[in-house]
């Protein structure tokens, strides 16, 4: 608890049971996750015990997409490259002939999701790129306000996982630096990433493309290129680890065979206590449920893997009372 | 003052006089240099004031080789990449006869100067390639635990500058988020930063070559391959940073002509005051002397238009009481 007052503390004496009032994850069911992830942090925290770890050490990672806000029906960076090819169609009468932005315009999701990789790529420079870093937060700051989520018709940013927020909030509070470690664009990320998780620009890993230094109009400004630079997944996630954090984090968490090399790293073959966990979508009715089948949060051979190397199964139907911020 | 107990407290009001005390850059001689930079750390911390800063927003960037630590007579990591040829040079008989290689077994630094940027690579590639980061980090350790200045016969990492260390601290005391970026390999000097700088490894950016991450014997491990990834100089600094902290900073120091665009990036057209300055070498007796003909951290355009931009001049003979640690 960080602003502890005194008033705060006399309510607390008198309130019955005073345990509940200071569990620091309480949207979490009672239970094995719960009781794992805090057994963790107090092995890791208790200067008594030799599996205690120092401050500058304790370096967690989340990964954003499926694990702290939702990525179904899509990618939300997905969603808001297609709202920018229809914004920018105007511009662009050839798109109405041209694939894969012909399949965009027409709601064609098959045939899009025929165009593969390289269909997305070029969708990805249309919208993406040839604007400077302070363009692309305006563009970007200006979707997020505006767009809502087709299932639950509220702004993304409200579509984060309560019960994550307050495990963010309890490392933190145990001195944690918690960096986000995603597949998604950095700075789609980074505008938003402190306001709503209370994880700072500089505290977010994610993939990239390339940027240009140069002066325009006397004012110093970077432009976004349209050529990849790194893609933060994978194998990649512990490459942007390393060459963010230079430190190998003592916790990770994911929610798909994307983080499966983020936990690996994490986890294996390192001295003292690691947690390795990954959010299993399980509530079709207040969620998702999706795994092995699915087109976005794939995850499989992450599931197969838990048991043997220790990594936690989080059971969203079975572990969170809430899923959303109220 | 961070550790402010009541014994010392009762100290410094005896003590006569206690200003002195409380000088946060004492080897630092009074002059408009000093109060230039005290005055701006004043302007962006006094709450009462229209140019106060958001701690979070206090972002202060060091360049490395020359702002912190001495580059002549060549960069620390240049010797460290010539001596590791030579003790590498019983596996590799051919470099006898092979260019660079040979002009290094030779100690032929004018052919060595000749080679170029390409020849440079090639020696980078064989002294800092086809390893696990973790091995590199041993050999960069065990070679800085051992080798010594050819003038000043110290560790390397004892010729730091003592009032640029009190400038880290007094920003740290202010609540700045200090970085180091630097045109040096990243994995060069996260090793060490933290314990000599008090600047840890998520602050540390710098040039890079690529990494792939794979599982060898079961351990995950990243290793090194011989393509370059990032050269943070130059055009470099504003990228890197973007990349790395994703805000502008505030405060910018740097000493050469490599820093240049990182100064332009910090106080050109930004709302509220910034600081940028260079380290200028004018102690050809307690250091060096150079600025516009130096092989090594070159200083010739940002010399002449620090006075258009603003940019202090950190004159290394005046303004620096002491140049080392004692």
């Amino acid at each position: 608890m960080k602003h502890f007052t005194p008033g705060l503390a006399v309510a607390l004496i008198l309130a019955t049971p005073v345990l509940a009032d200071n569990d620091p994850l309480p949207s979490w069911n009672d239970g094995d996750t719960k009781s794992a992830i805090i057994a963790f942090v107090e092995s890791v925290t208790d200067e008594g015990r030799d599996t205690y770890v120092d401050e500058d050490a304790r370096i967690a990672t989340f990964d954003n997409d499926g694990t702290l806000w939702v990525e179904q029906p899509m990618y939300t960076q997905l969603a808001f490259a297609l709202d920018r090819v229809k914004a920018m169609a105007g511009d662009h009468p050839e798109w109405k002939t041209t694939p894969p932005f012909q399949a965009v315009l027409e709601g064609d999701m098959k045939t899009l999701g025929e165009a593969g990789e390289k269909g997305l790529l070029k969708i990805i420079a249309a919208t993406h790129a040839g604007m400077s870093t302070g363009d692309f937060e305006q563009i970007t700051g200006d979707w997020l306000a505006d767009a809502k989520h087709p299932k639950f018709d509220k702004p993304y940013t409200e579509l984060v996982y309560q019960p994550m927020l307050e495990l963010i909030d309890y490392l933190q509070d145990n001195d944690f630096e918690t960096f986000i470690v995603s597949g998604g664009g950095i700075e789609f990320m980074r505008p938003w990433t402190e306001e709503v998780y209370d994880i700072p620009p500089q505290q977010v890993v994610g993939s990239s493309i390339t940027t240009e230094f140069k002066m325009v109009d006397g004012k110093p400004t970077l432009m976004r290129t349209n050529k990849i630079d790194f893609i933060d997944d994978k194998t990649g996630k512990p490459v942007g680890i390393n060459s963010h954090i230079g430190r190998r984090p003592i916790a990770a968490f994911g929610n798909s065979d994307g983080d499966f090399e983020m936990l690996q790293y994490t986890t294996i073959g390192a001295d003292g206590p690691r947690l390795g966990a990954f959010v299993h979508h399980t509530d079709a009715d207040r969620e998702y449920a999706y795994d092995r089948n699915a087109t976005f949060g794939k995850l499989d051979k992450g599931l197969d893997a838990a048991a043997e190397n220790g990594w936690l199964l989080i059971d969203m139907e079975q572990d969170w009372k809430t899923i959303f911020p109220e």
